[in-house]
């Protein structure tokens, strides 16, 4: 924040590029969003062999123009941060320079330029903007959630990869090595793709065996699917009952559970 | 409602077309709807090779008596309401003219005539018909459940979409722009088909590392389903327990929202 | 009921089958139960044709094995209830009925012996018995649940319905009537392939503008399967919270919402 | 536990193998758990052709370390139980031995060695280990809201297995037996396939009746998947909301499970 700092030149581009509660800061963040999808929008066309073949030579120079731009950015970010270091090291300084080093790599290395698609995870940036909006109360809200579930999402996923290891190795022996069933990790590959219902069709058991040891594993699959959905909804529901009801205690009879809007105890009538 | 209007034709023939309160405008309201599904059920059967062959001379002649039973309802509602160009430009005003338009225009333009499936957006209708009956409440409550947990569902969304452009690009490297990854943008697609279980099979990853990474976005999917129902549920309950509870007002000050075991007012003190 | 009767050889009879409170009513519900799943299991494997020709003969024999008792069964519940028609027209007359004409009738009729998949029917019943264990409780809350939400559920699969109509309808525009979307009904039965998660990937976009469509609908997919499960999930939850807490008010405070298992209220410590 | 014992050498090689709250105990148990990793990455290498043909005699050396190794832990399990019967036909101790059998096997019986993907099946003692992390209160929590929802998740599962039977003879007769419905057994694989959503496509409706039943089918589907979500999320609320209230005593009658808000106790009257 620093707030108590004079207003220097480079404190001022520190709050435009960092912060976004003054104008030319919102600014900032619209334009770099914008920015940001446009560069991929051109890596998505150039990967068309039709579009690549027509218009290769206007992509080439955009992207050569948002390398230069994000190249900007990246030393202006460097420049205007007091620790400069600690920002090449951060989760988004690592992937604002992964977006801005496959150009300058194509110049020595031949086909480095295909790693452009990691411009992608710049888009991971748009998390960061939006938590200026009033969006804010509800990604932290979703993220709760999801942190407080994460342990009990654990081990059901501990389970599930055991199944499917174990469920994989037995269709590996009844389909004998046969129909698409070649190795242990392609049964494995097929039993992930059946439990999670994806189902492709690559990969079918044909065996009457087989069938019946798929069909057991759908319906495994149907059940359990339930259980990574029970767990976030029942954290959910925690997360916004605490949001909703306070902690408070009353003064008169001591007990809580009041609501965040009470004045009055509910229970006694005392004055929170 | 216009209640206080003295009972004129053009009153009458309003509350026949646009309300359901009376007798006729039930009727109404029913021969419109059949009126409706017949009129879909004529362009699906012509859409059929076969069927159209045999009886495309019938339903030809058909399209036409429903292409002048719309325009004369169409005719009838802009002249029974008071401000026509309102409901012109309604969203329901527009779908109306999109069910007649095709068939003008099929007179001057050879294959505008196919464009009468929009048709089929007339179903919407039957939402508006429904209001009037005993489904009206639940109707509410899933509207509401839905408009208070949408913030969520967009930041979900959003999350969704940035990973499936990322593991999308990541797989059109991957697997080099060979198997039906032939493009980022196919890949994305592959990607969606994948992260929402759909799984039709016309793209599947065949080298090993491939099917890691859709392994792994399988699992993602697998686990992240749950989010969106988790929202929901949370909404729902909540609004469920808002329709149950609190509608208790408070003698003192007037407000609701009182909880079941609430004996003081929590706003004024007041005993309920 | 029938408690106040004689008892009756055809009084004993009715117990026996209808009831089963007697030792011989429970042993005649197993043995049919058994006798119910032999009948599919010898169904089901003469389907299969490898099995249809070597034992062929045998299979005949049996299923008319069973005709003759389940015809015996059927008579016996003729004779043993006072109100014969009433049967007769019953759900489970009729499942009843199904499960012995068609054996009967492919004396008269080539193919008729096909029906006999009909006897699948009959599995039905394993609910009626189930219905004497102590899974009833169970079954009731269930049957609760799903009762309350069905009209909710209604809402929404009509939603889904116009949805699926609407977007089968966009797609054969299109994938103008190629790549397997031959027909208005033919698209829409992808689209309900498709908005399920199903994804046979029997029919697939092929054109760009089919495959954004698909990826939109599969995103609507994704987010609206969430709303049955919200659904039931809420009225599952209200259905157990209605079963554990008592609706019993205290007499000393006059309060409600005391557990099923309490003697005495727990705000005020009357005797309830 | 037996606490109270002397430590002997055989004591303590019992804590060591069976409890984990000494040192040793601990890294017998990470040791064991990367040995079964190790070998069961080992099994699944030697599935894939390649590696078989390149590395097939490393491996074949690797697996049979792995069975000296596991046999030496069985038989310290072995001499360090009090009552070694017991673990032999206890789950883990079957499991233990079946990790081992096969290559001994394989010496007398050709092909015996395939039975080694069975090691799998010991990837199972992750949750033996596990339990001694602060992940067994999630652990305790998942277990309880599974088994209590079991029940009503029997009786759907139930209802499933009779839908998919009956529907899956609907569609034998309706495809009459052609494009892969070929037997009632294969019709009933593929209503499986259908109504878990998992949509392989090796079997799918050609007939426009076959379509219709589908259609229908993929509906139901979608409708009930919503069922065992909200059975276990029901649970896993409750179980949750268990966990958070009623752990005090009362101190008149010494019972738990008073709601958060009680004042009095619920059984004897006594003052909380």
């Amino acid at each position: 924040m620093e707030k108590a700092n004079p207003i220097t030149w480079r404190n001022r581009l520190h709050n435009t590029i960092y912060e976004s509660n003054t104008m030319a800061g919102k600014a900032f963040d619209v334009a770099l969003l914008a920015l940001i999808m446009s560069s991929i929008v051109v890596v998505m066309l150039d990967s068309i062999d039709e579009y690549h073949d027509r218009y290769g030579r206007v992509f080439y120079i955009m992207e050569w123009a948002f390398t230069g731009l994000f190249t900007l950015e990246y030393l202006l970010r460097l420049i205007s941060i007091q620790r400069p270091w600690r920002y090449v090291f951060s989760f988004f300084g690592l992937i604002d320079l992964l977006a801005i080093i496959p150009s300058y790599l194509s110049i020595f290395l031949v086909g480095a330029q295909s790693l452009l698609v990691l411009r992608a995870l710049r888009l991971l940036r748009v998390f960061r903007i939006f938590k200026l909006t009033h969006f804010l109360t509800e990604m932290e809200f979703l993220k709760i959630s999801i942190a407080t579930s994460l342990k009990k999402i654990t081990i059901f996923m501990l389970v599930v990869l055991s199944l499917v290891i174990i469920l994989g190795s037995v269709m590996y022996l009844v389909e004998n090595g046969q129909n698409g069933f070649t190795s242990i990790p392609a049964s494995i590959y097929w039993a992930i793709v059946t439990i999670t219902t994806v189902g492709y069709g690559d990969i079918t058991p044909v065996t009457t065996v087989g069938k019946f040891v798929a069909s057991l594993m759908m319906f495994i699959g149907y059940g359990i699917i339930a259980v990574p959905t029970g767990i976030i909804t029942t954290e959910m529901a925690f997360a916004a009952r605490r949001r909703k009801h306070g902690h408070e205690t009353c003064p008169g009879c001591g007990r809580e559970g009041h609501d965040n809007d009470a004045v009055f105890c509910k229970f006694c009538g005392t004055l929170l």
